[in-house]
């Protein structure tokens, strides 16, 4: 299973290969789900299989390769939460796309779940997928052993919280005020933020596959320090590509961050710096795994795409 | 601790001491949470901490008391599931409170959490208050082992899912849907959507409080069945409320529930005969605990206070 070619054909197509399990698995978890509410479960699966590159799926799949190679159960397990991992991820673009929030009408080039339902259905899908994930993960029959099974609720959960992405969110919120009175909110204050908003749930996806492979704390420790610099170099990417990608490549309005008054690396670096310092993050992703040979190559691979991606 | 009194005064201090439990256990939680998200953190304390009645606490710890008396352990245990309850309960409130959903700009005699900060934190601080009570229940210093931890977040989880909070404050928004395009929304509709929204969070209370205590299967289901009946009596004697209550005392607005069109126990039984089905209800739920002695009138009195209250 494990492809450490290191060619960006190769990578892509691993990444649409993990992509593709991990849409499977939800669409088939959607699929069993036998709630009354139907249009509330029909609006969980439309921001959940509705496109979006897997990335945090794909890291946490290849984290459990990594961990565990040709260990079908613990990939079972690392499957499991690669999905949770999703769940959470299509949870927090719905709420964040509310007008209350950054108000987007589009999403992955297709109506915002609010436009396409309407915003009491979205804000109840973003609330329903958020506990689905940890419905997931504690299941009952579940492949994986209760304490590795726990340890993922908490680093989900963790990763989520106010400490991690959703207090990312509120930061957010907030640096749009500070810029809009003319307080600022300075590089470091943006690194924060974005270490919470993107960056928390990032760490999340290789640690949860590592856990449900069952792996050593030392690796679970490295797979931090790989992905605390890429959480980062994710969200340097993305203002980047908010300056120079189109519309239609995206998905979403480009610009727009800019037009809202939110800090952006490209503002604090410039264009040719934020792509530089992204690149040096990247760097240091790889580093941190290092020691691990060609069985790291697929994650060190998915940090360089995540830098070098047109949308 | 345990106060097997059936007096009504000895009922309504027995939740008062529950109650105050909790609430020091969430303010001493919040009062440990280190997020730079300042303001989100005030919200999430702000919702919880903004009075209530406790019940779903109440019934947890009642429950653990019935399954091990005397336990310490066991108790502090139920105390964790008891807050993770009341946050769950928490952020449900702050969700239906909002503009999109039943527009209420007040809660408890105050402002209701958008009103209070904004929609935005509004959103975010219900969020964050669920992901909180996965994290709370997770801790890897909790004195819960693994497989009880895991069943409770397994229990919350279910309760607040598509197939129950979740998914009933859905059919109850497609129910005034129904009844103001006229199709109707009969009783067996009423019952079932009020089954999930209120009802399973009531139900996932006092087996929560059982599984941290590590109650029998026995005891388990012997509490679901105690359960079932109260949450659709909690409804009801909401729903009488609602035409009896003065706003006051309520802390809310009262007879919005018919202005909305919404449908409501009192509308199909009538006052008397809503009054009726409650007590019946809560005479189904004693009767499920009837094997249990003496150890069980707490649990029963709250049912009763449940139906009796005036608030």
């Amino acid at each position: 299973m494990t492809d450490s070619s290191k060619s960006p054909d190769a990578i892509a197509s691993q990444l649409a290969h993990d992509g593709a399990l991990v849409t499977d698995h939800l669409a088939d978890y959607f699929d069993a789900m036998t709630s009354p509410a139907t249009q509330l479960v029909e609006a969980m699966r439309y921001a959940c299989l509705n496109g979006g590159k897997r990335i945090r799926a794909a890291l946490c799949l290849s984290a459990a390769r990594l961990a565990a190679p040709d260990d079908k159960q613990a990939f079972e397990g690392a499957l499991m939460a690669a999905s949770a991992l999703e769940m959470i991820h299509a949870y927090s673009l719905i709420h964040d796309d509310l007008p209350a929030m950054d108000d987007a009408e589009t999403r992955r080039g297709k109506p915002s779940v609010h436009i396409a339902f309407d915003e009491a259905t979205a804000i109840l899908a973003g609330d329903a997928l958020q506990t689905e994930a940890f419905c997931l993960l504690s299941a009952p029959s579940s492949v994986l052993p209760s304490d590795r099974a726990l340890r993922l609720v908490h680093e989900l959960s963790v990763g989520s919280s106010a400490s991690g992405m959703a207090g990312g969110q509120m930061l957010d919120l907030m640096a749009e005020a500070l810029a809009t009175s003319g307080k600022g909110f300075g590089v470091a204050e943006t690194e924060q933020m974005q270490a919470m908003k993107t960056g928390a749930l990032i760490v999340a996806s290789p640690v949860m596959g590592a856990i449900a492979a069952g792996a050593s704390d030392k690796l679970v420790s490295d797979l931090r320090a790989f992905a605390t610099p890429l959480g980062i170099a994710f969200q340097v990417a993305d203002d980047v590509l908010d300056v120079t990608a189109d519309t239609t490549k995206m998905g979403k309005p480009v610009g727009r961050d800019k037009d809202q008054g939110k800090a952006s690396f490209v503002d604090f670096y410039g264009l040719e710096g934020a792509k530089t310092y992204a690149h040096d993050l990247v760097q240091q992703s790889c580093d941190a795994l290092a020691g691990y040979g060609a069985g790291a190559n697929t994650l060190q691979m998915i940090a360089k795409f995540v830098i070098n991606r047109s949308y």
